[in-house]
């Protein structure tokens, strides 16, 4: 008998036959003897409803009134699967954030989990009753309703599966686990067995849509192990879980990339102490994160060029705030560049073997693709190349790093 | 100053162009200088929506889950309604049964108020904060969200009102007011400035569906001053208040009419003792609500003919019933008629006047109406007539009492 956590995104309770089907899902785990939570989303197109309904009442709303309406889409949902499971003779009772209580901070919108209370819930579930949880909220103070933000349901069921000590939490999605990259453009990627919190973490925030980027940080924290499946195929998926569970290790686990990302270079900077700083400073005013940032050898001793990468979203504020600091940065010229991408490879084993970044410099410069700007960490080097360059060098560095599926 | 509860229908909240216009009559009320609490239904279409999913999952379905699926309508509109206040500058905050809260029985998709602790509301309007309270809902035992069954935001609004104190409760509705009898019906009918807790407890379950009779029941309990009127045109409505309130008393108030009626006749029954219980026993049993009943004298002192009414809707159950026993009732034949619509006349005058019975039957003769059967009360006299007659009788009734507008 294990304990396990089942979560099941919008585009798996889409309809009340897709809910029906999640039910049957359900079963099958129950079946096996197992105690059962399932975390559920707002059926597909709801929440873009809800939140809608709120820009049409007013552009600048309320948090916390926000709040209280988008979180009626998982609401739906938790009472149609608790109906369906009882339905086909799982007992089951479905749970909102204020019932079990899952407190959260008072930062409504983009809440984040302070407490849960799981003595109920482990009682009902040792007695065989699946408690079918709403995703996405929790209660803040003072008794409101708040949500975690987009995509937050990843995180409430990593979140309950470290509170009720888990086994596991199967993360049920659209595609069936995490693969070595993005099977759309590189025919050959294949489907990982298992990868590491640290490797999902940067998989995550590189651009792999996968999981929630705040949802694998805290299964990393609480030691939550992860799988990501399809809600459609019957198939084991991907294990997201710590480095000791992985016997065969590879140098390299996979290669992301991210079309999200635009380039700024300052032409003729003064190349003086002080001047990232005054440069940085007004646009982390402005909302603005920069990401990788290179800063060319001046020739003259007076002069340098500043290029840093940014969100493609945010390019145009960036802009305008660096127009208007001309004067004082004194730079000659500000380029801007939207046609990049950023790609990437990770691996834990980059730790230990040297090697691994020059291999990916050498592959490119073969397939002569210029590299712009380059940022390392431990177990990932990524780099910035013209955009159309993102399927040769995706399908060079699989092959070169010995992913290719055979 | 006054305490105003105001209470907005489906229609009146049906789309978000619609919700700011119940924003701007709320903030009319603030202006004024009253403290105001709002109650609302969800937008129309809504709630029938979420009984659709509820029926595609399961036909019998756990109440306590219904209750989670249904209540959320009306949690969309009370976000959505705080918001458009606060947009136009009214401080507001919503509030679901359960944060209030409004406790109810166990009774899930009919239950009944038990309490609410107006601490925290009465507070904060005192302060000038509207409250926007969910309609229809409470929180039951074991933390439950629990309905109190189609119409109940009616039932929400007076009880909100008597726990608060209120001076006045205000439904909104898509009429103007409680008129003398249907308008699409009797185009002289007029809308009466005021009517008795018990007269408008009358029309209510004869079946003008203005206000909903649980509702009416329980604003005559606690002597809660309700007004009906329109959310659509700016004029005052019909106030629902104490006798004592009225000056002018008319000898009848208005007419009534349903055509939701059938008729059963059994043919000579045995007349003995305990017929009737041995008639109306099963048809309890079954669920079937007999309405008025008349026994024919009999002639032969052997047999008699029993007549009675029921729900159009019972009337196919009635028959299945009646049928099954025939042996032992021992009746000649089973007559059923469905084309039949119940009259009657409502008026606090008829305590101490005689006369209004008579001038009924006076009326429906000259125009050569046949009545079937006749059930009276201290305060109405109802008939059952061939549903034809339905037009005729009303507009000669609506005359004959000096109910007609000049």
């Amino acid at each position: 008998m294990a304990r396990i956590v089942m979560k099941f995104g919008g585009t798996s309770v889409g309809d009340c036959e897709r809910i029906k089907n999640v039910a049957r899902r359900v079963k099958a785990e129950v079946d096996r003897g197992n105690e059962v939570a399932v975390v559920v989303s707002a059926m597909s197109g709801v929440t873009n409803q809800l939140v809608d309904y709120c820009k049409q009442i007013a552009p600048l709303h309320d948090a916390r009134e926000y709040d209280t309406v988008v979180a009626t889409g998982e609401q739906v949902t938790i009472g149609l699967l608790a109906m369906a499971l009882q339905e086909i003779g799982v007992t089951a009772r479905s749970w909102m954030g204020w019932q079990i209580p899952i407190r959260t901070d008072g930062a409504h919108g983009k809440a984040r989990i302070e407490s849960i209370d799981t003595t109920e819930l482990e009682r009902r579930m040792a007695e065989g009753e699946v408690a079918v949880v709403a995703g996405f909220q929790g209660v803040g103070p003072g008794n409101r309703v708040a949500t975690l933000g987009r995509g937050g349901s990843d995180t409430s069921a990593v979140a309950i599966a470290a509170a009720v000590k888990a086994d596991r939490c199967d993360i049920y999605t659209d595609v069936d686990g995490v693969y070595t990259t993005d099977p759309r453009i590189v025919a050959k990627a294949k489907k990982l067995d298992k990868i590491t919190y640290e490797e999902m973490l940067e998989l995550a925030s590189l651009g792999a849509k996968v999981l929630q980027t705040r949802s694998v940080e805290m299964a990393m924290k609480y030691r939550v192990r992860v799988q990501v499946l399809s809600s459609f195929v019957d198939a084991p998926g991907t294990l997201v879980c710590d480095e000791d569970e992985i016997v065969e290790k590879e140098l390299v686990s996979g290669i992301a990339y991210s079309r999200d990302e635009a380039k700024i270079t300052l032409v003729r900077v003064a190349d003086r102490p002080g001047v990232a700083a005054s440069i940085f400073g007004p646009l982390t005013d402005a909302n603005v994160n920069v990401d990788m940032i290179v800063q060319n050898v001046s020739e003259d001793g007076k002069h340098t060029d500043m290029t840093f990468t940014l969100a493609k979203s945010d390019l145009d504020r960036a802009i305008k705030v660096l127009n208007e600091k001309k004067d004082e940065l004194h730079y000659e010229r500000l380029v801007p560049d939207s046609n990049v991408v950023k790609i990437s490879v990770i691996g834990m084993g980059m730790r230990s073997h040297a090697g691994v970044a020059q291999k990916m410099f050498k592959t490119l410069a073969e397939k002569s693709i210029n590299i712009q700007v380059i940022s390392t960490s431990e177990i990932k080097v990524s780099v910035l190349i013209a955009e159309e360059y993102t399927e040769l060098a995706l399908r060079a560095l699989h092959t070169a790093y010995g992913l290719d599926t055979h």
